[in-house]
C-alpha cells in the first residue's frame, strides 16, 4: 500500500574520485554500509526507502564546505540529515548522491540571555537547547511532535502547539549560518532584533528544505519560561463550536500559549496509549502562561466563551504533573494513533486555512473520511487554521494507499480554495510537490524556480524536492 | 551642508515611444510637469531632488503591469512611489525613468475580522487602516513615523514604537500582490496563518525597497483593540538605568506594548513643540496593552523594577487625552527636533544592536555627538535594541554635513561591530549602501545580487538601490 517507489530511474552516478576525497577526509565518519544509507534514506513519510550512496556525518561548518565544494564539483547530489523526523520524503535521497548528517554537530554555541538569543550548532534538538537552558530563566518554544533538530526545524519552517502565541521558525530564527552549493560560508543576519538592510536571506533559508544551502548554525530567540502556566480541556458536542470558540478567544486578544483540538477518534487513541479517561468527544486543550493572576484571569474568560459556545466539562489541570501528563498525552498522539491500528503505516496531511474556514474544511474532511475503508484521527493547532489527519493504512491492502491518496488530494485542493495552504509546517519534500502550482501560480513557481537556479546553478542540494528541476 | 547631488551621471534615457505609449494609456494620469517630478524625486533623506523624467498615477494592478512591461522593454527605470516618506534616498530617481504613484491606490480591498486580516490596495496609509477598522474592534500596530502607506512600509521593512509587543512589517504582512519586472502579476501567498510550502516570496519582498518587484496590494494582520490601555513615564538619570530596566523587564517576560527612550535634547524639544512639562532627564515612556487588570500588573512590576534602578517620578497617564498628549508627541519627536534648529535640515540614523550592548552603543554615540558643532537628540524604540539620532544641520555649513556623515559612519560601523545592523527599520536607500558589505560579507551580499539578477534581468526596478548593480 506504500507510496509508489520512485526506483532508481533518477539517480546520478557518484563518481569514485569523489567518494575517494571523502575516504581521504573523513575516513570512519564516511560510510557505505547499506544500513546506514537505508536509515538515511528513510524518514517518517510513507514512502520507502531511497538510500544515499554514501553517507558523511559532518563536524564542523568547515567541513560541510569541503563537501559541498567536491559534490559541486562532481555535480552530486548533497542531501543535509538532521534526525530524519521529517514526513514528507524531504530527506531521501531520490537522485542518490551523499547525504550529510549534521547529528553530531550538536554543541551550544551561545546563549545571550540579556538579548532572549541562542546559537547552536544545526543537529542540537529542541529539548537538548530546552534541556541547556533550564538554568536561564528562559526557553524556546516551538515544538514540533518528534524532537527535531534545530537545523532540521529551520529548514522546514517547522512549528508547533506553541506557535499561536509565540510563532512558528519563520518568525524565531534570528540567523543562519549557510553554506551555499559552491562552498562559500554566509551568515544571513546579525543578532539584532530587527534590520531593514537589504534581502531577508534568513527567511529565503527557512522552509528552503536544503534545496538552497546547508545549514550549520542557528541563531534563535527565546522567551522567559512564564512565571505560571495553567491548562485546561473543553468537550463539545461538535467541532464548530469548538472552533467558534477559538475564533471568539482569539478575537478577545487572550493570549492563549495553546489550543489544540482533538476529535473523537483522537481521543480515543490518547486514553487508550496514555491512560487517561478523557471523555471521548472532540475536545479543545488549552496551556495559559503569564502571571499568577494573568493566568487565571485568561482561564476564566476562556471558560465563559466556551460555556456559551456549549462547551461541556471545562476542567482545569493546574498542578504541574496533571498538566504535564495531559500535554505528553497531547504530543504522543501521533504514536497513539498509530496504536490503533497494530502493523499500520501512516500517512500525514497537514492543512492550514484562515481560522473563519477551519470547521468547513474539516467537516468535508471527515465526510471524505467516512466513505474511507482505514482509522484515522484528526488534531489540529486549532489558533492557527492548522490540523492533521493521520491515516492509519494497512500495509497489505491493495487499495489503502490509493483511498488516503484521494482524501489527501481532495484536502490539499479544499484547503487551496479556502485561501490556505497544502501544508501548514510539515513542508513539501516529494509528496507536495504536486500541489504547489495549484496554492501559488505559475508565475510565483517560476520565480521560485529561479531563485533555485541562482542560488544552485549546478543544482545539487537535495535536488528533486519542493519542485522538479 | 547637503548630501551631494548625484548629478545626471547615471541618467538613462527615456525613449519617445515609451513616453508616447504611457501618454496615450494614462492620459492626464502621467506628468512630466516640473513640480511633479521634483516632488517624486525627494523624500525625507537629505539628498538633493533627483527627479524621474516622467511620473505615473497608477490605479490597478493592470496598470502598474502595463507600466512594468512599457519599461523592462525599453530597458526604462521604474520607481514605485507612495507617500515619499521614506528616508534614506529610496524613492530617488538617480538614474531617471518613470516613477509610478501608488497613492491613489486607496482601497481597503476586504476586512477578514473572524481571520484577523485585512488586505489593502498598496497606497492606503497605515492612519486611514486604522480609521478603517475602527469599528471592527481591531487595529493594525506597525507604526513608522510618517503616516506612510503599507506598500512603502512593507517595501522598507518598516516597524516602530509597537514592535517590541507586536513585530515589524516582516511578521505583520501575511502576502502580498506583486507586479514583476517583466509584468506579471503574482501573489506571494495564501492568507493561511503559518505555510511551509516553498520559498517565502512573502519575506522576499518585504524590504526589497521596489528592487525585486512593485507591490500593489499588502494583506496585513489585525489585532484585537486591547481592553485596557495605559502609559508611564519614568526619568533615569542615566541612559544605562534606563537600558537596564528595560533588559529585566523583558526578561520577566512583561508584555510592554511600547518602551521608548527619549534623551534629554529629545524631551527639551518635545516639551517645547508639544507644550509639555517633562523634566528635561534620559526618559522612558511606557504603554501597557491588556486587561485593565492585566494593565495594572504590567505597570506596578515595571514600576518596581524601574525604581530598583534608580527611575524617579514613575508617572501615570491613564486617561486616554494625558495618554495620547503623551504619544502624540513622541510621534512628533521629528519635527519637535527640527524646531531646535529653525531652517535646519536633518540627517538621522537608525541602527539597532542586541539590547545588551545598547547602553554601550548609545554611550560611545553621544561621546563622538557631544564633539559635533550642531544639536541633536536621540529617540530610541529600546526594547528592540533600535535609535535614532536627529542631527540637525546648517544648510549654510561648510562642514556640517561632512560632521554628520562621520558620526553617522562610525554609528553604523559601531553597530555592525556590536553584532547589530545599520538599518533597524529605514532602509538602505542610498545613505546605507556603502555599509552593506561590511555588515553582510561579500558572500551574502552576492547571494543577494543574484536573486536581483534573477527577478530583474534588465535592472529596470529601482536600480542603483540596495547594492549598484
Amino acid at each position: 500500500m506504500n507510496a509508489p517507489d520512485l526506483g532508481q530511474a533518477l539517480r546520478r552516478p557518484l563518481p569514485e574520485a569523489c567518494l575517494e576525497a571523502l575516504r581521504a577526509q573523513f575516513g570512519d565518519r564516511l560510510s557505505v554500509a547499506a544500513a546506514v544509507r537505508e536509515h538515511h534514506g528513510t524518514d517518517e513519510s510513507p514512502y520507502p526507502a531511497m538510500p544515499p550512496d554514501a553517507v558523511v556525518y559532518a563536524h564542523t561548518t568547515e567541513e560541510v564546505v569541503a563537501v559541498a565544494k567536491l559534490c559541486n564539483a562532481h555535480g552530486v547530489p548533497l542531501i543535509p540529515y538532521g534526525t530524519g523526523s521529517s514526513l514528507e520524503g524531504h530527506t531521501l535521497a531520490i537522485q542518490g548522491g551523499i547525504t550529510i548528517d549534521v547529528s553530531q554537530m550538536n554543541q551550544v554555541v551561545a546563549i545571550h540571555a540579556e538579548d532572549l538569543t541562542a546559537t547552536v550548532q544545526a543537529g542540537v534538538t529542541r529539548k537538548q537547547l530546552n534541556e541547556e537552558l533550564r538554568d536561564t530563566g528562559l526557553f524556546f518554544p516551538i515544538d514540533p511532535g518528534a524532537d527535531a533538530s534545530l537545523g532540521g526545524m529551520a529548514a522546514t519552517r517547522a512549528s508547533g502547539t506553541n506557535a499561536v502565541r509565540y510563532g512558528t521558525m519563520r518568525e524565531n530564527v534570528v540567523s543562519l549560518t549557510v553554506v551555499t552549493a559552491d562552498g562559500r560560508v554566509i551568515r544571513t543576519a546579525s543578532r539584532a532584533r530587527k534590520s531593514s538592510t537589504g534581502y531577508d536571506l534568513t527567511r529565503i533559508f527557512v522552509g528552503s528544505e536544503g534545496t538552497l544551502g546547508i545549514i550549520t548554525e542557528v541563531t534563535v530567540r527565546l522567551y522567559p519560561q512564564p512565571e505560571a502556566v495553567s491548562a485546561a480541556i473543553c468537550n463539545f458536542e461538535s467541532l464548530d463550536a469548538a472552533v467558534q470558540s477559538v475564533i471568539e478567544i482569539i478575537q478577545m486578544g487572550v493570549p492563549v500559549a495553546r489550543v489544540e483540538f482533538m476529535d473523537e477518534a483522537g481521543v480515543r487513541a490518547v486514553n487508550r496509549y496514555s491512560h487517561l479517561t478523557l471523555r471521548e468527544s472532540p475536545i479543545l486543550l488549552f496551556e495559559f502562561h503569564g502571571s499568577p493572576a494573568g493566568v487565571e484571569e485568561q482561564a476564566r474568560v476562556v471558560q465563559d466563551i466556551t460555556r456559551e459556545n456549549g462547551g461541556m466539562d471545562f476542567e482545569w489541570a493546574a498542578r504541574p504533573e496533571d498538566r504535564s501528563r495531559l500535554w505528553t498525552a497531547r504530543h504522543n498522539a501521533y504514536f497513539a494513533g498509530l496504536q490503533l491500528r497494530p502493523g499500520c503505516r501512516s500517512s500525514t496531511t497537514d492543512v492550514c486555512v484562515p481560522i473563519s474556514r477551519l470547521a468547513d474544511c474539516v467537516r468535508e474532511t471527515v465526510e471524505d473520511l467516512s466513505k474511507a475503508s482505514f482509522p484515522y484521527t484528526i488534531v489540529g493547532h486549532v489558533g492557527d487554521g492548522n490540523f492533521h489527519v493521520l491515516m492509519l493504512l494497512d500495509p497489505n491492502s491493495p487499495t489503502d494507499w490509493e483511498e488516503s491518496e484521494v482524501v489527501n488530494h481532495r484536502l490539499a485542493r479544499r484547503a487551496i480554495a479556502y485561501d490556505g495552504t497544502c501544508s501548514g509546517e510539515h513542508g513539501v519534500g516529494l509528496h507536495k510537490m504536486q500541489f504547489l502550482e495549484e496554492e501559488h501560480g505559475e508565475d510565483a513557481l517560476a520565480l521560485m524556480r529561479s531563485l533555485k537556479h541562482a542560488f544552485d546553478p549546478n543544482n545539487i542540494l537535495n535536488p528533486g524536492k519542493i519542485f522538479p528541476w
